[in-house]
């Protein structure tokens, strides 16, 4: 199969897409972002890439971070971190409180925000929040094989101005003692974390390691720890359309609101997709389209 | 590899387990089971099947019906179905109330209480109940390859005189314009079709068609549909353990109340699974063990 | 303190209204209903009526039977009927499953719907519902002092036939052991109940011994108890306006969907007012006007 | 009417009474608290004062200081106040997110803790809180005819220190736009106003502007005013045990978690009681014990 033929005739038809989704509001600094990029970029396991579009345009990776501090997490704290978060998918909007008050502040899956700020915390147990941040760096850029990786200092400081909603969850943690750091402290550093920037090629290279079967690449995690991790992005990875995902696309994922979203093709291929508008939840439109139509034509499906 | 080696492993250790479970308490006929019983049945994508333990017992299928009639329902309706139920996973306990108020009496999925029922309701359109359930053992029994297959109507009777909460859940739908049968219709017909029993080399040959792949037995779905159906079983099958036993055994599954476990290998088996003692989140407990361990023998994992 | 001029302002300027509420559309015979009537009468503690506009018209007083089931409710059970429903406020719909859910099948109060059926279901353990609905005409008219309250059967079979909701209630209730009888029974009851008809006279003669205080009448219920009857419609009488009307009118009332209010002036009066279209809340629109108008002219409140 | 003798047996049957009820723990300063006093003051529409008990022993005031702020806050912004909060019983816990997330942001009503928050941050508005401070401490003094009422700084601190909760709830409203200031100002502020402390002689004094009709004392809020506050205490004073309190005493009342109620008598008198141990709504145990003893004594009831 030749992937290239298949990577330019959605790039093409993704480019001239008339509903592109709209833009998410709620981060001043991403709310000013154009609906009109488009870029994916697949690395097989073997190691060859292929690209369309907007591929080497750094975007604001935003929640794919979180698979990435996820593997952090657990390499540092393993199974322990299931103490303090769940495994299950969530049923509700991705900064939903009402999942936390009715289980007493254990976030439901380390992919929602909740969750995702308890994995932050527990990274940063003990150590400063740049610290935190150069390891996160560190393993993105050595997971990429590029250096070129950095954060955006005015989407963070944006995200900060406006995240009362995330201190709120911080903060009720914190109530129900699962939080270890002061709740503004997590929050920096994750309002940080979310501010990467990568494009779709650097993206796609740092999720080899979840390819898994003697995919090229650096082996950061161990084989089963990445089928965990797959696991939870297959019923987890898109918050409450994360059921719809699998429907349609049958490969596990994770989306951002900047309109990236990071897909496995166990033992085949790791495919990263951008564009900036949303559908209805929250997830990138024309990504996810690019997607279920790369997977399709590919063959591609975990489920056979 | 050789499969009944790891099986007889299986059997041997499941029927030693001190730690059973709890047997199902709500439908008094499933409340006098007992834990002793333990069978696993495996048939490959050639054709080939092995067992262990009691995998020749009849039990009473329960939840894992809604595979089937899912299946059904999709080949009359096809995709229209998805406008009376939803594709997430729930969040909350299979008989839960509160989402189907949140969301105006659609279901968040074919696989809770209350979409089983809408699918139910689907094929009983325009029929009697007597025809619709006539309809689903001929499915099984052609899936199966085995005429064997009946209905318990002992159970059937149980859970009728103690079925408020499915009553429940059909009146609140009625409410909402989404139950096009009267409830006591549409909840008779589910309650028979739950007290289906089938063993676990009956059950296990029935999910042929949900390998794929090429796998030898009735081709009763399309390949696209299949994958569908297995991705809702990924994200939805297991209730609010949905999660966690992707999590674990990384591979689709539908369980039931009555401790029986319907698990795909996509492209290499299907699976079944009995032992009436259920853990936590109401799925079987040695049946989740036995299908984890497995998988993790025999190296199948939708994850690579 | 003249009453009678009081209400003939509050009828002529009730009677040119614009704004006149939305009929409740869910029961179609209610849903027929104009909503240009309005009516309304005042009987006093020493026995003297009053009352202008359509003030002798009968109409469902649907909700606002729920006074006197839980009169007669608390005559034959006592404070045992505690044990199966609640005191507070719910927060919520007045047919809302949410909280039943969250409590165990044990309704806020016995003025939402759920609470009324089991106060329904309560009198009518061990009896035909026809001699319950008996007991309960025999009090409307001894409390009204008149033999001409009947139930309107058309009505009646109305809701019957889109009673879905309060059929889902009550399986609910009944999957939790608070129904003592079948569903379908104390369904039928409650909504023969609910249809019965009155006229704003008949209906605030028949509420007087809510006024306590040596008010004239027939002494139906003791005085702490007229007392406690009357902190629950201070509490719970509006459904989710419960605060509201308090904060406005300053008197405990209940409503009914029919645009029936029986409103409560301690030691003073008995109100009864009507007038179809319904407010935001489901309460009577111009009705809970015309109540908070005469409390304020007549400086009834039971607030000083 | 006799009012010593009456409350001479209430305070000898409270001293000596076994089940004291528990004293909050989630505050640490207060945790500490004995459980062992009680005391009792009433002073009548005329200005007689009567007490019992601990009645002169000052203690930390917590919620109940929400109806005085409440009052200025009306007093400041009128009916201008009811677009950022609103006027039903929660039904659901005291520091609940659920509702606030269900309804965007609005506390349903000014007792809770997130509606008190609201109301604190409104009277801050464009001030320093230690201004703001300053003019509750001076509405308390006047009302209360005693300038020897403080803010104990300790109790201040001790919230501060764990008051997550709070601090959520405050992110969270400002996410929805609902808080002028930033959270850290208003939860800041609203942990020192809760640190007031009084004795009962005190509160029961300040209260007398709640008696309405003609009361002697400092005239500070209009007559209608008054209604509306007794009319918000009567339906959601006391969390979510308000119909409780409603049906049990037929008065309104404010509560605290200190162990304080002020309860209004309207025309009669303002009483103010004090026992740290808190029944399981999270009201004084014995303080709702006394009130309602001695309103049945006093055949004070605002239902006649």
């Amino acid at each position: 199969m030749e992937l290239q033929p298949i990577l330019d005739r959605i790039g093409a038809a993704m480019a001239g897409a008339a509903d592109r989704g709209r833009v998410a509001d709620y981060i001043p600094e991403l709310a000013r972002a154009s609906t009109v990029p488009f870029g994916m970029a697949v690395v097989t396991a073997d190691g060859r890439a292929h690209a369309t579009g907007d591929a080497r345009v750094p975007f604001s990776i935003q929640s794919v971070s979180k698979v990435f501090t996820l593997a952090i997490a657990l390499g540092r704290l393993g199974d322990q971190l299931w103490t303090r978060v769940g495994r299950e998918p969530s049923g509700l909007a991705f900064n939903s409180m009402i999942q936390l008050e009715h289980e007493n502040g254990i976030p439901r899956n380390p992919f929602i925000n909740a969750g995702a700020l308890v994995v932050t915390d527990a990274i940063l147990s003990g150590h400063a929040p740049r610290e935190v941040l150069g390891e996160i760096l560190r393993f993105l850029r050595e997971a990429a094989g590029d250096d070129d990786i950095h954060i955006n200092r005015a989407v963070a400081a944006s995200e900060q101005a406006t995240g009362h909603r995330n201190l709120a969850l911080a903060h009720f943690m914190a109530a129900h003692g699962n939080l270890v750091n002061p709740p503004e402290l997590t929050c920096g550093t994750y309002f940080h974390q979310c501010a990467i920037e990568m494009s779709c090629m650097q993206l796609a290279r740092a999720g080899r390691f979840l390819i898994g079967g003697g995919a090229t690449g650096p082996r950061l995690v161990s084989p089963a720890r990445v089928r965990r991790i797959n696991a939870l992005m297959m019923t987890c990875g898109h918050y409450d359309g994360s059921g719809d995902f699998a429907f349609r696309v049958d490969l596990p994922g994770k989306s951002g609101v900047g309109g990236g979203i990071l897909v496995i093709a166990p033992g085949r291929a790791s495919i990263a997709v951008w564009s900036p508008g949303l559908n209805e939840q929250g997830n990138s439109k024309l990504g996810t389209e690019a997607v279920e139509w790369l997977a399709r034509e590919a063959g591609w499906s975990v489920f056979g």
